[in-house]
Order: C-alpha cells, then structure tokens, then sequence
C-alpha cells in the first residue's frame, strides 16, 4: 500500500513536478485511478506524459482519448511527433482525428467531437431507441441530445434524450423533433461558439458546414475551457502584456519575460514623449517649482479613470453587451462620467490644498490659485482619460485588432503626455504674471 | 405577419430596450418563440419581465421554470414580490424552490437543480431503464448521469446514461456503476465548484451534504455563467473598480458612478502621498530641474511592471494555479524578472539619453550622469513594482481580501511613491556636488 498514491494527491503534487517525476507519480497510481487521471488532465499534460511513456504503451492511452482530445494532444505535441502519434490510433479513429487536426485550434471544428447520437425522421421512438442503444455500445462517448439527419447527413431536427425517453414508443421521431435548431459554423471562432452557449444556455450544440451537413457537436465542457482561456488572455492584456500561453509557475522563464518585455518596452518608449514634453516646460517648472509637485497626482488620476474606462469597455464587449456601433452610446456615459469623477477629484484636491495646515509655506502665497490649478486640470484630465479609455478600445477592434491591448499601462502612458499639457496650459491661464 | 417579430430580432434590441417596450416586444413573439426566449434570458431580465406581466399571466411562465431556475428569478425580484412569486409554484415544486432559497446564491445549494435521475443498486439494467422512463415523463428535464442512492438517498455510485444504455439489459446496476463519486458539497463556493468542473471536465456533479445524502445536481451549463461572471468580476477588479453587477449600457448611471468614484479617490488619496514626498525634493528639483523631466518615466514604468506583475498572480490564483504557500516561488521568479526588465528599460533609457542628438543643451553638461541616475532608477523601480505587484495579492488574500483588488492603479500607486524615493536618493548618491 506503501508503494500507491493518491489520484488528488498527484493532482495537487502534479505542477511542482518535473517531466520524469511526474512518470514516476502516474506509475504509483491504481489502474482504474490512472486511466482517470490520464482522461483529468490537460491536453498539454497528456501530451507531455505520452512522450515519456514508452512506445510500447503510448498507443493503450492514445486508444483512451475520445477523438477531439486525441486531436489536441497531438496539436500539443512537437510536430515532429504528430505522424507517430496519429498512427497509434485505430482506423475508424485516426481518419476522424485528421480531419479534425485540419481545422484551426481556436475555430468551432477544432471543438468539435464527430461521434454523436443519430437517427433517421421515419424511424418510430421505439426504433430510435434501440438504434441508440447499438450506437452507445459501438462508439458515442456522450447522448445529450440526438440529431436528426437525412441520408446525406442534412440536420433536420433535435431531440433532447430525455423527449426521446418521455415519447409514446410508436410515435415518429420526426413528430417530435425540433426543426430550429442552433448550430455553429465549422469555421466560427471559438469566443463566438462560447457566446452562443451563454446566450442559449444548452449542454452540446451541432457543427454544420455550408451546405448544412452535420460534421459534429461541440459539448459545453470544452467550452468552459475556451472562456476560461479567453478571460485569462484578456486579463493579462488588460495587464499590459502579451498573452502566457501556460500555467505561471510551469511556463519557461525566458518565455515569461519576453511576453512582458515586448510591452514593457512599448509602453516606455511611449511614455518618454513625457520627457520631451516636461522639457517643452523646462522654464515654467523653473519659475513655479510648486507645479512640479502635483504631477504625478495629476497624471495617475488621469491614468486611472482611463484604466476604469477601457476595462469596462473591453470586458463588455468581451461578453457581446457593447458592439462597434454602440460607440456613440458610450460616449455619451462615458462624457458625464468623466465630469462627475474629476469634479470629485477636483473637490477633494481642491481642499487638501485649501486646508493643508502649512500650505503657504508649502505652496507659496498664491496657494489658492495653485489649489484652482490643480483641481480644472483634474476635472480636464479625468475627462480626458475616460473619453480615451473608453474609445480606444472601440479604435483598436475597428483597425482589427483585440480591443483588451487597451490595457491599463497604455491608456495611462497614453493619457499622461495629454495629463501635462493639460496642466500646463491650465497653469498658464491661471498663473500667467502671477507666479509664471 | 407584420406584427410578428422573430426571436432573433428581439434578443438584438433587447438591451436597449425599456421595461415597458420588452413587453410590447415580447408580445409581438410567435407562442413557440416566446416560450424559448424566455427561457434564454437571464433570470434578472426574467424577474423584470415576470413583474410587468398581468397578475394572471405570470403563473404560466413561473411554471416553465426549472426549480433552480426559479430559485434564481424570485432571488432577482424585490425582497416584497418573494412569497407571491413562490406562491404561483405547483406543491412540489414550490418545496423543492424554498429548500433552494435557502442556499446563498453564490454556494454550491443554490446552483443545484433537485430533479435528478436516479435508480437503486439492485436493479437490473431493463428495469433501471424503464424506471428511468417513468422519471423522464414525470419530472425530469435532463438526463446526462444516473446516480445510484439507497433507500436513504445515500449517494453510492453513479453511471453515464451511455453506459447504462450500452450494458446488457440482465446485469445490475451495482456491476456497472462507479462508486468513486466526485461529490460537491452544499455549502461550497461557486469559484470552488467552477474549479471542480474544470479539473474533472464533466457534465454535471451531485450536491450532497454532511452525511452523504444526495441534494441535487450542478450541471456545468450554470458553470459557464458563473465563470463568465466571477471573470467580470475579476477584470473590473482588476481596472481599478468595484465590480458591477449588471452589464454595462443597462446599469443604472449614478450607481456605476459610485463604483467608479470609490476607489478612484481611494487611490487619489493615496496618490497624494506623491505631493507630499515631491516636498520633500523641492530643493533638489530647484537646482536640477532637469531632474523633474524623467519623473513620469520612472514612475510610471515602475507602475506598469508592477501591474504585469499583480495581474498575472491574481490571475493565477483564480484559476488554482497558484496558492498561499506558493508566495516563495512566485518571488524568487519574479525577483529575476524585475531585474531583468529593469534592466532592459534602463539600457533603453541610457541609450535615448546618450544618444540624444541635442543631449547636451536639453539635460546639461553631466547628461552623462544624469543617464546614469534615469538607468539605475530604472532598474530600481522596476524591480521594486515587479516585488510589490507579486505579492500584493498574496497579502490582501493572507488578510481576507479579493485578491483581484491588487488592481494595476493600485499598485501603481503604491509603486509611485516608492519610485520618487528610489529616484532621488540615486540622484543624491551620483550627483550630489555635481549638479545637485
């Protein structure tokens, strides 16, 4: 007993593991527990396990995997592996897998699983059934729902499993079936497959090609997967980087960093016009050396409100709420919004400066005026950040690109050169002959 | 045929829609139509719809209702419509909803569905089969597994409706089922229960409490709304925000203002801590305003390492990749990382500086210090906002706080500040009887 692990504690001893200690692990597992792990992990770790397995038993497990996980495994796999891989499989199943393998990862047809549930509109339940229970021995993995398709595989209709079980056994199929029925495009993206779920709130939904023959179903569990990915790509553009593509603690470090670097550097190449511009104000700063001091206040409150503005923005657009040409109503919101955040900024910047205990020694006798400075150009920039945050993701969709690279670090380097100008032109009106 | 609306069109106008206009809508659906699309909203737009029917017509569509579903729409109504919405179930149902009620929304009990299939271990596969056809006319909306419970709805094992389909019809029940169950338990949390599905990639998962009894079923179409949800949450989060709870063209204005304007001064106060530190260099920028141009650079490159940095950990904790006790390795690598952007950021710097066609009359006689000092600040903020942005999500969790609070303009602030630090004590090291 000594010798045998636990499948959750593999599972959680599993991303602190190198390659050959995770052989070692599965190896100390039950049989009936490994085949299950095996089938629980990700295709990027299954695929990684097999190529340590010995090729004696790597065509056992690639036997195990239904054919779009196959599919995936092989995608995850070195290309060079691919031929070996696919030819471990039987017949039936690797003519399945490659055609699936001819469809991009991220389109419906990359989702798609080609077995599923299938019966003719003249069969009556009593015979559907029975044809069903020949299919669930030979090769459905799944029965959700059951499709009913014509002799040249045209989808006519669904019927849920359970209609099916319900129905008088001498009705037609045809006379309860659904003839609208929601299907996917083969070539569909995968963001919008998983809109259509949300949107429908169903378990598998049928792929059709363009003439609509049936080509497979994608189930929901898979794409619980696409919007985890899809929120997690989001999230670390919104964070101002390029995209991981693995796990944070597994993916190579080289890798990690360059991911960020090539942002990073954008952004602060971007963000030295700043320099250029506080040189073109080299003397007011010399003569009103009080400005400098709320700089950075000012352009991180723009910063800010433009980081709120363009998350909202991305995420509702991300979910289908906000489309292109919704970008009028936004505005819109977006234009009282950004009065009403920097008129409290403005507020509140006003009467620290008011009612700073030392403020004449701080800020000069002209503190008061400094204190009106302050505040429009907060209202200014507050305003400004929002409009910006809240367009550029409507900008970057409509030039094709993704609209979360509107990420918070590029709105603010974006709004912190307009955030100077702003105060500075501000100042100038306010302080021209005064302390300027 | 003019006055008949197709569904399609309806769910395109629907969020722009009034309350009162998505009744006139609603009515213009053909019956068939109407039932689906009702079904297809969400349960806060059913509630709405719900409470502008005539009194008469809302026990129909409370019907059409799974009781988890009801659960869910009478949870969106005002607290004073409760019992008059339960009080329009049938017996059974309106049980089965109270018990449902009963659960936090956010909890694994109030995602469950009570109506499951179900048979008895010493049945044979005919009889289950016909047991379950009973079950699928009376009360059952879905049927994806068969759970196998003892007299005392104690949860022993459980069967795909495949593999029940596909066994001999003399066989037991208890020859074919799994009696190692992944179970859910009532009270656990929704995020938790998302994490469960994504690891075990299935369909639905029995709720069962303390003593093992079966409660009900989450299936994982509820799943995608939770983590479309809980990432929603996450991402405004993570804008620098309170999340809203409503998509964004249909919340109410003055409330997302409020949850705009909260943290917005929170970080505003904050980030006044910057005017008071930039007091404390007053002298220094006098005698060396060059030293003021290279303040929004520095800062703000700390600020956008440190966003890249919170960004990627929350987004590994929420999806259980990365956990408390991990902090150690999760700063080890990004210590290298802060030294290695820092360094990539300072080479850049340097070289803009130096390279400079007019270096000399904009940044003075010792542009090449001046270089130095904006390189090795770099280098120090960086490092410091990649540290702080790492682990800042580690404290607000070790403290009981969101994680994906560890927002990119939180983290900047508190980035801010410490780079105005870093930035003139470097300057005061390497120039201090030079220009300082």
């Amino acid at each position: 007993m000594q010798n045998e692990l636990s499948q959750t504690e593999l599972q959680d001893a599993w991303p602190l593991l190198l390659s050959s200690d995770r052989l070692e692990g599965f190896k100390l597992l039950a049989q009936a527990e490994a085949d299950d792990f095996f089938l629980s992990l990700k295709a990027r770790d299954q695929a990684e396990l097999l190529l340590v397995f010995p090729e004696g038993e790597r065509r056992l497990w690639m036997r195990l995997l239904a054919p779009d996980d196959a599919a995936d495994v092989i995608q995850e796999a070195p290309p060079a592996e691919h031929a070996g891989l696919l030819a471990l499989l039987d017949d039936t199943t690797r003519t399945e897998v490659a055609a699936l393998l001819s469809y991009a990862e991220d389109e419906a047809g990359g989702l798609m699983n080609p077995r599923y549930a299938r019966v003719r509109p003249e069969m009556s339940i009593n015979e559907a059934i029975s044809y069903l229970r020949r299919q669930a021995r030979e090769r459905l993995e799944t029965i959700y729902y059951v499709y009913v398709l014509d002799a040249q595989q045209h989808l006519l209709g669904v019927v849920s499993f359970r209609e099916l079980f319900a129905a008088p056994g001498e009705k037609k199929v045809q006379e309860i079936m659904h003839s609208e029925v929601v299907t996917v495009a083969e070539q569909m993206d995968q963001e919008a497959v998983s809109q259509l779920f949300a949107k429908h709130d169903l378990i598998a939904l049928p792929v059709v090609d363009a003439a609509g023959r049936m080509k497979g179903i994608v189930t929901v569990d898979d794409i619980v997967d696409v919007v985890q990915e899809e929120a997690t790509e989001d999230i670390h553009k919104i964070g101002g980087m390029e995209a991981l593509d693995g796990p944070y603690l597994q993916i190579d470090f080289a890798h990690m960093v360059k991911k960020r670097a090539g942002w990073l550097s954008a952004l602060f190449l971007g963000e030295m016009l700043t320099a250029t511009a506080m040189g073109y104000y080299e003397h007011e700063i010399e003569r009103a050396v009080v400005l400098a001091l709320f700089i950075p206040l000012i352009i991180s409150s723009g910063g800010n409100s433009g980081s709120q503005a363009s998350t909202l923005v991305i995420r509702a657009m991300a979910l289908g709420e906000v489309r292109l040409r919704d970008w009028w109503r936004v505005i819109r919101r977006e234009i009282f919004a950004g009065f009403a955040l920097g008129a409290i900024l403005g507020t509140i910047g006003l009467t620290r400066i008011l009612l700073w205990p030392t403020r004449a020694q701080v800020y000069g006798e002209h503190y008061a005026l400094v204190a009106l400075t302050v505040a429009a150009s907060l209202v200014g920039t507050v305003l400004f950040g929002t409009i910006a945050g809240s367009m550029l993701p409507f900008i970057l969709r409509r030039l094709g690109f993704d609209p979360a690279s509107a990420s918070a670090p590029f709105v603010a380097t974006l709004v912190d050169v307009s955030g100077l100008i702003i105060y500075f032109t501000v100042a100038s009106v306010i302080l021209r002959g005064i302390i300027l």
